[in-house]
């Protein structure tokens, strides 16, 4: 029997005006997670995706949570029954996947921004050609829309997927993912899996293909300083009481050292070099720092001196202060020496580094510059590590045969700046892995008027998961 | 035939209930400069104050301005004729003062916490005897009324005042003079005279009077940095992206250096050391600066190490951060780089700094540590110099003379860390120096709720004025 990977690629290219047209109807409902008033519009989303799944052969239900439900649907995979069974799912040769997604979108506002409206999809031109605008689009319905088309096709060609599959689809992913961590707790056994499968990130270009293997966690934190225990007259009290604004300054501004180092105690403590195989593969993508900056309006890079620019936005770990604020702030001049000042600081943390240590390293270097008769609170909103995927773990590898077949180039290892809580989540409750395998483009308008999915992303990036389902499950 | 003092003095002893009850009816009109609402009432205390003088010998007027009307008061002196005339005055023994004051108020919120109506006067015992609470109480209807009935005793007693006296009562001072200049400008002439007497500072102590002769000045500037032309996503751009505020900490944490000294470029240049004397007299009061910071919840000095507290808060300058603010200040965290921040910044400056030079100064500070692709501009709000009187002018000799002879015991020269912006106005624009006796004190409540006046200082302060009227004349 021929391996029947070319007639599933067959059936997705002769199936894509319907592909199109199903990712239509999904991005039609606005389910918008961050409203009250379209919570219907949610689980009506949720419905819609559970209904597609048992149409391919899972079971699939909506299950409640505190906050908008999470779709989960399962599929045996080759001569298996439904339901039951966990961690070694398929065997060595056929692992067990989850493939995680979220049907929330972010609002739409400001409306008038938009040149069609966020929930009426439209197909314009574009350099690449005909791409899909909505609110949505490519975040994360449309990612979404690539694995489940190629189950589809798996399904209709093959009788289902080369390999036992969970479906985990959230519809909170845009206002934090409140109720997540709860789900997994409650629901280990049925949500264990060998790796997870996650697309919601970018291509290096629409040429070429991507893994991001390293995400950067963060501790953000806010700082308020006390000093005297009301405002003073700058003129009466200049000269003898502190100003805890000048204090602020003071110890913020020493932050990073002349270097861009930041001063932060122990901060670099646990980080590893980044293999010299990556560093070159990076160096390789010609990232034009530059353009990057210039489009923004800056031409200085700031960060670490010495490091290339890839490696300070992937694997490099930041202090930035995101916010700061006392005293007076209108208009004109008020001679006020303030009671109060307050920052908030996000450090981006790469691997290696301890959030925890992190965090006390940050109460610590405020400490150790405050006067004995100032107080400084520092508030730890959250603290979550840094992420890296090693090269050359089986999953990686899959999805680079994979990709690379698809695009007829060898596909990238990508790092990212930012930071995806799932991934951790899904590490810490589940000992999942995740294999982050995304389409989108830089210039997809993600959270903004005129949000777009290039269709050639669409169609490629569905036929990339048919490749990469065969590659996982024992080699195409 | 004998010196009128004596008699003067007698009277204002007898006629004090009669003072007392004309400051109340002042009082009771509740002349807020600030409040549109209250501008016929600002007409009325006015009217009032005009009444007065001329009830007393002088020619006057209440004139209008942009604002609020300026009263005007003139009385030739002995044996002179009204009006015409200026600078001379009445010839070197007896030199030509004007009186300046100002009869609006500050609003009177919050209301609650007022033990007695804010404009409906009330005495009550403290531990100096009989106050008065009432807004303006003090600040500066109660400051005005003691020259008042000074100049009023002298009229019943001697049939005028010893030497020619212009009276120049504005309604704008609490809210920054804003026409008080041109009207200067604009009646130079009439307003000619020798030396300006102003009574709106404070004694030293309940037992101690002071004589001001310093003015701390200011230069304050707003300072807007712009980097990035949007805000950032703080993980897609940390590690490459300039953010501004930490620019802006790290440009103003450079304010001070370790030994507390403002590191803008030329700060000091021109500032002379206080005249040995003068330090030996400030050191003398026995200033308590753990007391004066513990009041505020403060234990520490700051400013400049190596300096007496009163020389840092009277004869040094500052740099002080009024107000700083940039990107998120809201609930919990947001990760953006901002595309702006911005402080505000006053320096308190004493004579011999040249304000535009400082200013000049601070310029030059942000641009020599603001990166190439960055922008930061610096907004100039005021300018005006630190003020001294030579402690051994002629006016401030009288004025030692007249208090230590009221008080039994010498009259102590005071510095002040604020800036009375009209003391550089008369200087500028007549040519006049001021010579700054007030009998405030430092518990009166100015610009807040229950201000008072303390009964005694009122009437010490009436008779201070009356001897002071005798010795500038030519001694009593």
């Amino acid at each position: 029997m021929p391996h029947p990977l070319p007639a599933i690629l067959a059936h997705l290219d002769q199936q894509a005006p319907a592909a199109e047209a199903r990712l239509v109807d999904w991005l039609r409902i606005p389910s918008i997670s961050a409203q009250p008033a379209h919570a219907g519009d949610c689980l009506r989303a949720a419905d819609w995706l559970r209904d597609q799944l048992q149409g391919m052969g899972f079971t699939a239900s909506v299950r409640p949570t505190a906050g908008h439900p999470v779709v989960v649907g399962n599929h045996p995979g080759p001569g298996g029954g439904a339901g039951g069974g966990g961690g070694a799912g398929g065997g060595a040769a056929a692992p067990h996947l989850l493939f995680y997604g979220h049907y929330d979108v972010q609002p739409a506002d400001p409306l008038p921004l938009w040149t069609s409206p966020p929930f009426d999809p439209a197909v314009v031109q574009g350099p690449h050609g005909p791409r899909l605008v909505a609110r949505g689009a490519v975040d994360d319905k449309g990612q979404c829309a690539m694995w489940l088309e190629s189950l589809r096709a798996w399904h209709a060609v093959a009788g289902g997927p080369p390999c036992r599959v969970t479906v985990l689809v959230e519809g909170e992913e845009e206002v934090g993912s409140p109720s997540l961590d709860a789900f997994l707790a409650a629901n280990r056994a049925e949500l264990a899996a060998d790796v997870a499968v996650i697309s919601d990130t970018n291509m290096w270009d629409i040429d070429t293909p991507a893994i991001t293997t390293r995400l950067r966690g963060m501790v953000y934190a806010q700082i308020d300083l006390r000093a005297a225990r009301r405002d003073l007259h700058s003129g009466l009290y200049g000269g003898s009481a502190r100003n805890p604004i000048n204090l602020l300054t003071q110890i913020l501004g020493e932050l990073q050292d002349a270097e861009g180092r930041i001063r932060i105690p122990g901060f670099y403590d646990g980080i590893e070099e980044i293999p010299a195989a990556q560093r070159a593969e990076w160096a390789a993508l010609g990232f034009d720092e530059a353009a990057f900056l210039g489009e923004v309006g800056l031409s200085l890079p700031a960060g670490e001196r010495g490091r290339p620019p890839l490696e300070r936005l992937w694997a490099r770990p930041t202090a930035d202060l995101n916010g700061i604020w006392g005293g007076y702030m209108g208009e004109g001049s008020k001679t006020v020496i303030a009671a109060e000042a307050h920052a908030k600081l996000s450090c981006r943390l790469v691997p290696g580094q301890d959030p925890q240590a992190v965090a006390e390293g940050i109460r610590r270097f405020v400490a150790e510059r405050l006067p004995a008769d100032c107080t400084a609170e520092v508030q730890v909103f959250s603290t979550t590590p840094g992420i890296a995927v090693p090269a050359d773990s089986p999953w990686v590898q899959a999805a680079r045969r994979a990709l690379s077949a698809e695009y007829g180039r060898p596909a990238v290892l990508m790092g990212s700046g930012g930071s995806i809580p799932v991934v951790e989540s899904l590490k810490r409750l589940l000992g999942l892995d995740s294999l982050l395998v995304g389409f989108g483009l830089n210039d997809d308008q993600v959270h903004s008027p005129n949000e777009k999915f290039e269709l050639r992303c669409l169609h490629q990036g569905a036929r990339s998961h048919a490749r990469l389902l065969a590659e996982l499950a024992g080699g195409a």
